[in-house]
């Protein structure tokens, strides 16, 4: 009861922008501290009136600099921003590496633009449901844009932009031949297209090889959205970025007026409780494979007596699903 | 008892190197073709004479062209190759974009050198297993190497080279900031550095770089392995690649004297095993979200009555782990 209590009141602090209150709910959640899920469920009730953007690209094309300006244009319109940044260091060095964070700086002291940054640590994830949690504590605080940043290589780094409302990925001329690959591979989510670096060299030869792709794509019915491509320049002198946000606008009104909006919310929630439900039996996988029965069955593998993958099979049996 | 039969002759006529048969094997056990579970069995046993090396690296670090590089060297060496590439396109393009695999052409008409290109399809993963079946494939195919690439992003990415005996990390000089940080988080992985395009011009503080890192780490007692940093340059005018697949063989030679090559053997099979649990649980998962009570559990978490922490936990729970 006392409990119940808190979490509403602090749950207000978060709707009133209380920034210790922001950050502290962030880290409760992460941390699974006693009370997370009744904080969560208050927090959740609160929210769903923020846009989500998510952004995302093949690594070095620069999403952190154009959030940054794309966080100063959607200021200058008079939105509060908030924005979660997964970083893309490896499970293995612990934690974010926050390099590229610092151009952030800018907005540090600017009340109405919160930054958190999360890393991609832990073998076992969990970093789907950091950000998912994160979102929501930025939605309850009334935040009018939430924008999440991943870099788009890995599937559970792809899926975390796709609770989004609107997805802008972002290539950028040039570049190997691996980017370009994955760059492909990205394309097919898009709301909208942004290259970013257009003061480079090759920047027409790649906006018409993603419009030709787009054409390549059915032909647009009526209620269906064609992801425009925008170019944006995000270092020194910006521009393209009040483009971009036109654009996104454009995108939010498309979603409202033709019923998508319902199905994108749909969309993410399926995906939220996917991804957490996804994590949540990974975690119930490693306290088993800490029992003897689960090392006398790699050293059975190890020995070559039982193939991996009817050892995982025996072991997923464990995990019986009702009939 | 016919398909028992089937299956061990199939396996003695990929032993022989029979190579419709492997690429026969790879698909049926990539599609669970009926049998695959014994045809994988016998493939299991038959193998555990492959060296496995694994190669990871941020995108654009050159690694499909050291590869090319490295095969040349091993062949000169008189070692037959089997080579397994994990594409990085996303489960949304649907299929490997196999643009740089054509550099591999040089090796297409060795009957000593086999390549297999994955691509990373298919939301719920399954990448995993479809790489460890096409390595446990090429080991009971005889060949002296198997080396397994990936693009050293996302944790199932990192987590796929892992059952190498010798993970080689590949960095390039320059590149900017994100492309940094995945580099970082992969450092620690490394039993070899490739420091990759080393004929550009930062390429001496790349490697003081790296250096300095590993003199952060604890002091080398006896018995411990001191990742060296090895300069390639991999296109044109190849250099180096000698000198890598030296260090290649002492890390071989230091596994074998001093017992860790069962570690890692070890930690190999674990790493299956789990992987493939967990690709086998996220499909039960998926099979439970296409009923109605998962579609109801949804609409709570949509109309914003539950949250989607509590909705995934619930969901979870169908999944009974016996105490």
């Amino acid at each position: 009861m006392t409990v119940s209590l808190d979490a509403m009141s602090f749950v207000e602090r978060i709707a009133d922008g209380h920034r210790p209150s922001i950050a502290q709910a962030i880290s409760l959640l992460e941390a699974r501290h006693p009370g997370f899920e009744e904080l969560g469920e208050a927090l959740w009730a609160a929210g769903g009136t923020a846009r989500v953007i998510g952004i995302t690209g093949a690594p070095g094309s620069g999403k952190s600099t154009l959030v940054n300006a794309l966080t100063r244009e959607l200021r200058v319109r008079g939105r509060r921003v908030g924005i979660v940044a997964v970083d893309p260091s490896s499970s293995i060095s612990g934690g974010a590496i926050l390099g590229d964070r610092i151009r952030m700086g800018e907005h540090t002291r600017d009340g109405n633009v919160y930054v958190r940054s999360l890393s991609n640590r832990g073998s076992l994830g969990g970093i789907s449901r950091a950000t998912f949690d994160a979102v929501t504590v930025l939605d309850a605080a009334r935040f009018d844009d939430v924008i999440v940043e991943t870099v788009g290589v890995g599937q559970a780094e792809v899926d975390i932009v796709r609770v989004a409302h609107s997805v802008l990925v972002v290539s950028v001329p040039g570049f190997g031949d691996d980017i370009q690959m994955i760059k492909a591979g990205l394309l097919e989510l898009a709301d909208i297209h942004v290259v970013n670096k257009a003061d480079r060299p090759d920047v027409h030869k790649l906006v018409s090889e993603i419009t030709s792709m787009l054409t390549l794509e059915p032909r647009p019915e009526s209620g269906h959205w064609s992801p425009p491509v925008v170019e944006t320049v995000a270092l020194a002198a910006p521009s393209g970025i009040d483009a971009l946000v036109d654009a996104l606008n454009l995108h939010t009104d498309w979603l409202r007026s033709t019923g998508k909006l319902e199905e994108r919310t749909r969309r993410a929630a399926e995906i939220r409780v996917r991804e957490i439900a996804k994590e949540l039996l990974v975690e119930s996988l490693q306290d088993l494979s800490a029992e003897d029965t689960f090392q006398d069955a790699i050293a059975s593998v190890t020995s070559r007596k039982r193939g991996p993958c009817v050892v995982a099979a025996e072991l997923v049996r464990c995990f019986a699903v009702p009939s």
